[in-house]
């Protein structure tokens, strides 16, 4: 039989409400006889549940995500990652999503801190001064996945977005493509918008091309938007030939929008993607990508939570992993 | 500032351990100190942390979602129906990726048990015995999501996976196909093996085909896979005009090889898969498919599981929701 809160009082020689104490409010307790009952908890194997334990030792043995949209394939990825470094850790995951709703992120940020997770890994969205704020209000720890700060001190993984970006157009300008368009995330989104955005500027400019004037189309984070705004994209600037898609889905959206249209991928545009997700390598054509180590971000942003989160701070506070342009099908030499 | 327990007990006027007790233990305390350390409580809005509010009220506000296969885009929609219906019920979720490994789904059980999580929903796999058994020693309210127990009394929300695969079949036969061969999951895959198989089956069987000998390949549960078994299936069969997938992964894993094999679809071979991923139509070509309703689903299983957690019965035990044949463009009539 299991052993229970009276057992432990009694083999400790102490009454049930210092048992309890212990566990709530150990400073109330003479250190003599925590001792004594932390001896009994150990010799009885004594087990309380989950809230009473999270009192005693202060780690609850989880640890809470937070991703911006749970059908969005790229957290497929990086929530593998995770997920295997946490269980090689003994850790669980609670996944929470967010939506980008700026109310329930709050109250997610609130839940984490009443399930007494050890920590919070923060993926892929900007970190708002008012998140931020509110995290630091409970003093949990927190690790950015996929995103990163620069005005805090706060521990990061992720992509050099803006250079990333760069290897991709220069890639295509190399292969003879002078007429190329952008499928961007909104220049707001400052880690995934404004640096790709960027990225792809430099590229013209380095090669003499005008650079601030060149065609970009904003979509927000679907494939249907991609969908929509490729046609806007060609009807102004019908000389393209190829198109940087800042993402796989906005690739995806572009493809099918053009493929519904007669328009032949690669034959008559290349169309190169961002993230190489799972579904890149299975889509017709297979797309030409920048591959980001999604996988490994998601392990190394759990170990560096760990690390945080035992230690009180982290060897390296920014890293940036290396990413990969992967040739598929979807572009071509002009 | 935050009251504290020690406010608590000095307006009730008790000591701070008569407190804890009422939190940890308040059988051990007369009912008359426990009404007014509730009413002390109520009157300070005292919040005691996540843990301890776990024992007052012995509802945390947590339900627990173990899924199979994060990686899996069919969890998404599934997911995504999950949370919608819990933010609307004012529960969060905390989700775990099993990977079907034993082991880790027993831990998971485990540690939701600590977490004190209201319930489960338990997704897309079959229940085993072992599991089933676990759950009933920690005596947590269960809801199976895309998946049924026949042999057990535990709520369930799917589709009739038997009857939609029939229906499948029954189309490729009516647009004249008489060569058509399955991709299957395991038969002993109860949830969505078998029955998807017997759909198959006797969907040929009333036409006077012969059905036990129909052309069957088996895959896990990717897309790899299928790719891999659509080469065996077609070199048994080089008759084949048309290919049922038990899912659309499988359905995109054997496209990809027919594509890649210089064979076209849907002239070449129709192909149909089972699901309606959001995938499925950002395909090319987009699939046709078996629509599963998969965000009422998640809705409804959260919605069942509140009602379990808090009535400790639900009305319907078992629900089948209605699907539908999205024919698009892998399919064509011979």
């Amino acid at each position: 039989m299991k052993p229970t809160i009276h057992d432990v009082a009694r083999t400790a020689g102490v009454s049930i409400s210092t048992v309890s104490r212990v566990m709530n409010a150990p400073e109330t307790v003479t250190e003599q006889k925590r001792l004594r009952v932390q001896e009994a908890i150990d010799l009885l194997q004594y087990q309380p549940n989950g809230f009473a334990r999270g009192l005693i030792y202060k780690k609850s043995g989880t640890l809470g995500v937070m991703i911006p949209d749970i059908e969005n394939p790229y957290y497929a990825g990086l929530l593998r990652g995770m997920q295997d470094e946490a269980v090689r850790l003994g850790h669980s995951l609670m996944i929470c999503n967010t939506d980008r709703d700026k109310d329930r992120l709050i109250a997610y940020i609130q839940s984490f801190y009443e399930k007494q997770v050890d920590g919070i890994v923060f993926a892929s969205d900007a970190l708002h001064l008012e998140y931020f704020e509110e995290m630091q209000r409970y003093r949990m720890p927190i690790v950015l996945a996929s995103t990163n700060a620069p005005d805090y001190d706060i521990p990061s993984i992720d992509i050099d977005d803006e250079q990333a970006a760069f290897e991709a157009v220069s890639y295509l300008l190399d292969s003879g493509h002078s007429h190329i368009g952008m499928i961007s995330f909104p220049p707001a989104d400052t880690i995934s918008g404004w640096p790709r955005m960027e990225g792809f500027r430099r590229a013209l400019r380095e090669r003499g091309m005008p650079a601030e004037e060149a065609p970009v189309a904003y979509a927000a984070h679907r494939y249907e938007d991609a969908y929509t705004v490729t046609a806007e994209l060609l009807a102004s600037n019908p000389m393209l030939t190829a198109i940087f898609a800042a993402s796989d889905e906005f690739a995806m959206g572009a493809i099918s929008y053009l493929r519904d249209h007669g328009r032949r991928v690669p034959e008559d545009l290349s169309v190169v993607g961002f993230d190489d997700i799972r579904m890149a390598g299975m889509y017709i054509p297979k797309l030409t990508t920048i591959a980001q180590p999604v996988y490994e971000i998601g392990v190394r942003a759990v170990r560096k939570l760990h690390e945080l989160a035992i230690g009180g701070h982290v060897e390296t506070l920014r890293e940036k992993l290396p990413h990969k342009l992967v040739v598929r099908e979807s572009s071509r030499r002009l």
